[in-house]
């Protein structure tokens, strides 16, 4: 059994990963901590727990990673650094769910959230846990930056057609909506029921953080320099996301061949499912999943090409990609605790 | 591995089973029929299955029947005695979602259903099957009437004040709410989204199918004539029971004691829930999941018990509940492929 | 015109209010208070009112009281007599959106809200602002105090069958629900999105504050002391409530002869329809509107009378109300800017 | 008064116009008709017309036409020309609901509709009827088409940048969101609750039949051709269209000069609101008013404008624009019957 711990755990990242811990067959939850809920139970603040995980938050990191084989962190940026070291010295594994190490650039990091990376010499061990395009990577690291929900959603979207540069410009047009769970457990006047519901609109349009991190990642599939307009948007309901991407095409290329592309390149991906052109990818159909699901779409007119990709940005987007990671980061089969199948309705 | 068949397999309850059974260990499914939806698969009706299960829908529920050891059939009322009797004549286990085997009496069935038992001597063999009260009997049947998803909520929300008469009254008032899926997959104006969000309203107050076959329960527990008002109404939420209870209180009881009887009944219950006092259960932290979560109230000024009792309709009102039924007959572990710990948000 | 001004104007209570004055063609607002958003823009709190009303929220009620003929106040619990004392004094009128002037029992204000009547001359003075049950009183009126919204639906609902008294038992079942905005602007965990979304559960279950002003009121109306066991529930909607009431019928009284009793006691009501026998009342038809919608079902078997009553919690039950007792009160007629015909999806 | 009728009334665009017309201090409205629900009472399909609106939809159009001032058509594709034809010759109006009188080029509507215009000289009196940039001539009309939803909130949106040509690019991203009642009353897997609640998908992804219709009207705008890829997407809310539009900008244009555009375009417009950079437009804000809310966005790096607007669907998008068109066509002022403030909540 593999003895897991997850730091910052009262939060919604971490509790999901607890709670794909504790569906996992090959795994031990052995302690959580939470500063601000320490000394509360998981089922006093999540009691869907209640009889089934009552363990009380401790107060102490230190003592959760004494434990673990691995550290699943849900921090707030900018403070993961110390705790991934002291992990890595240890010679664990530590997979952080936020944004410290996903970031290579670090003027990217400083530009976009305002900090620095302390540490050099700990980024240079880091890697970007999307097991899709990084597989071989993740089974040796012992460092993952876990990739963003939004990330995830376009990266898997857009991967086929970056390596073979199908598109006319670099410059692709993200548009995304996210269910409420994204914003995460703080109350805000946003995600205020009686403001949510019945309600839609865009928020941070252009500016992003999650940018940076899928234009780093697009760029290297690709090899040159890819930029986005990036617009994600408040959807009222709990799960989910959905990226619709626009993409001007190269001449001559028919919605077919990209179809065959997208068979292709996932053609044993178990958790990304390329739809039958004339399908539409539907977020109700991957919440709490593990799958991405991706539908193409041809505006012939204009020979744009339009991608929707859809996850659950609480599984494949947080918790479920974490696990997929550990399972390869210590030679599991890469599915293991994830095959649930998810409910139609 | 247990061979398992739906018939009456397109519906929502026989492809909820269906769900349930592919992510059960010990369960291979070898064949599903659906007549209106015949040679359709699976996938194309509920696409969350796509790639993971797309098996067809047959014609035919004899083939179904003679390959299987056990059939799931969620059929409409009034049809179910023919295959039930063909399964049971090849010694293998018939599992009615339906109401035709949950009522003893064939005039309750003829009054409320409009229809008759033409198999008496079938009848004779049926067992409702909910376990925490019919625990014995399951294991020796061969024929279950799984019960309803209203039914399961009462009846586990009153079983522990039944035998010992607590109540004043043994006319009993039952408010429910039931989420739309607890309406089926067939398209009516009363569940079309514009209707139904932002709404709420009571259906067939006073005189819903249900209420034969929960005061024919409570009845049995307490061993004396028990009447219900029973009122359900329609929740704008996709899953989901919540059953609000009004006892007359015989004089001099207290919440407490209540509450320890409570604890006492289910202590050994691994689904049943009940909450600290002072909580109130919330069907937020029982969906997709098998738990029935139970708090307890008081109006004291009125000696009045409320009793407040929440389940997912699909899973413990449905399908959970007939994987319950199929684990307890086929001597495996009775929450196999029911420990899902399900989500908090 | 009217001059109006709203006193506790940025809560949600005193937002509506301000809304239906804006409807209004007789009225003019003048001011508008809120010690913790003074200085704010009414628009910058509610965008819905952008260019429409930008009026500042100004910290001094005197002011607002100094200029109106009337002020709405929506303060919270405790706090209100010293400015009705005031309003009173300048010979103008004021309506209390709140509990402070509902009860007439200064032992029942002190036992459900902890607090002491401390103008008790003023309270002499208090009328109890349901029109169709008040409406003498309330023309006559200078402090009103306008009812709760639960207690709104459930007089409405019970007022028919009370002074013939109807019921065999002085004991009556209230099982409510309300949609979110009934919770206030307030962040709180149950109002939080993820959180609500796709839930139900009671609370306050059997002590709700609103007990003690309906059997107030029940009382009254039927001369003899009625009791209630009342139990609210947190409905996913914004805006509505549902009241599903049951009582114990006296022999021989048929559900035609309720009817007709109810047709005629609200015969002359514009803003309480009663439905066709066979109807439900569904509060999909009554949100955004002063209409209270009420329908009628027997439980023959145990001789049980169900009566849904269902109105906007906002409007019939807070501002709509307010503006119906201001028209009373100002000898305006009683539909006055309340005939806005509402949406019907 | 002017006497109102409407023609294919029974549907969700001919109830609202109802709805508004019963609202509307300056109009009677003498007849409704519809085939389907001959004979039924409006208030019977939507009760919350109940006691309000008790008119029977008639079976004969012609009925209604010799009745009224004005006719009102809710009416499928391709059936309306010689309901227009007989409201001409009795020299009154005719404001066509659906898709009919929108298109100038037979053409275009061939393609996109699959249709001929039968009646050619018809079609050279038909006024597109967006008051923003077609008032004068909707004061001289008597037939006018009535925009689309979709496309009102698309070229309000983008109207101020066209005549000056400040787009980079003539292929212009438009990504929408339209609430349910979008896709009317007819039941569809699509549209049914649990299906659709907790759902996010795109739809009709690239052909849309409002495509055409946008391009027309940016291309009158602008002078030249412009193209758009369009991709509506069904959002799980009752009503609301949120349009997110990204244009590639000419060099060295600043936002806040955009900013300034836009507020100098719709000074006079009371149904444009141009919000303040640093907001962002919110379905929510106009819901069940004919507010259209834009908000202004820039992707510095892309030099990327990202514009947002939002209408109701119903209203702006389809009743409240009508009777705005009425309004002019009769010389009333614009804003009679639409001055209602609008929930916050």
């Amino acid at each position: 059994m593999i003895k897991a711990g997850i730091i910052g755990a009262s939060g919604y990242a971490g509790s999901e990963v607890l709670r794909f811990l504790l569906n996992h067959p090959e795994v031990e939850v052995v302690g959580v901590s939470a500063h601000s809920d320490a000394n509360k139970k998981v089922s006093e603040l999540y009691p869907s727990f209640y009889q089934i995980c009552d363990l009380p938050f401790l107060e102490d990191e230190d003592e959760v990673i004494a434990r673990a084989d691995v550290i699943f962190a849900g921090l707030p940026a900018g403070i993961s650094e110390p705790f991934a070291q002291k992990t890595l010295d240890q010679n664990k594994k530590f997979i952080d769910l936020g944004a410290d190490f996903r970031l290579d650039n670090p003027e990217d990091y400083a530009f976009w959230y305002g900090k620095k990376y302390e540490n050099s010499a700990l980024h240079q061990q880091q890697v970007y846990g999307l097991p899709e395009t990084h597989r071989n990577e993740i089974k040796q690291a012992s460092l993952i930056g876990n990739p963003g929900c939004y990330p995830t959603s376009v990266q898997l979207g857009l991967y086929p057609i970056m390596l073979p540069h199908l598109y006319a410009n670099k410059h692709i047009i993200v548009n995304s909506a996210s269910g409420v769970t994204g914003a995460g457990k703080k109350l805000t006047e946003d995600t205020h029921f009686t403001k949510t519901n019945e309600s839609f609109h865009p928020y941070k349009a252009g500016n992003h953080r999650h940018t940076p991190e899928i234009e780093q990642e697009l760029t290297k599939m690709s090899g040159e320099a890819i930029h986005i307009t990036f617009v994600p948007h408040l959807l009222p309901v709990n799960r989910g996301i959905v990226s619709t991407m626009y993409i001007d095409l190269k001449k001559d290329i028919k919605l077919e061949d990209i179809y065959k592309l997208y068979q292709e390149t996932y053609q044993d991906e178990q958790f990304v499912r390329v739809l039958p052109l004339g399908k539409q990818a539907d977020l109700k159909f991957v919440t709490y999943t593990n799958y991405c699901d991706i539908s193409l779409h041809m505006d012939e007119r204009n020979h744009t090409l339009i991608v929707v990709s859809t996850i659950d940005n609480m599984v494949k987007g947080t918790a479920g990609q974490a696990i997929q990671n550990m399972n390869l980061m210590f030679g599991l089969k890469e599915n293991t605790g994830l095959n649930y199948v998810g409910p139609s309705f």
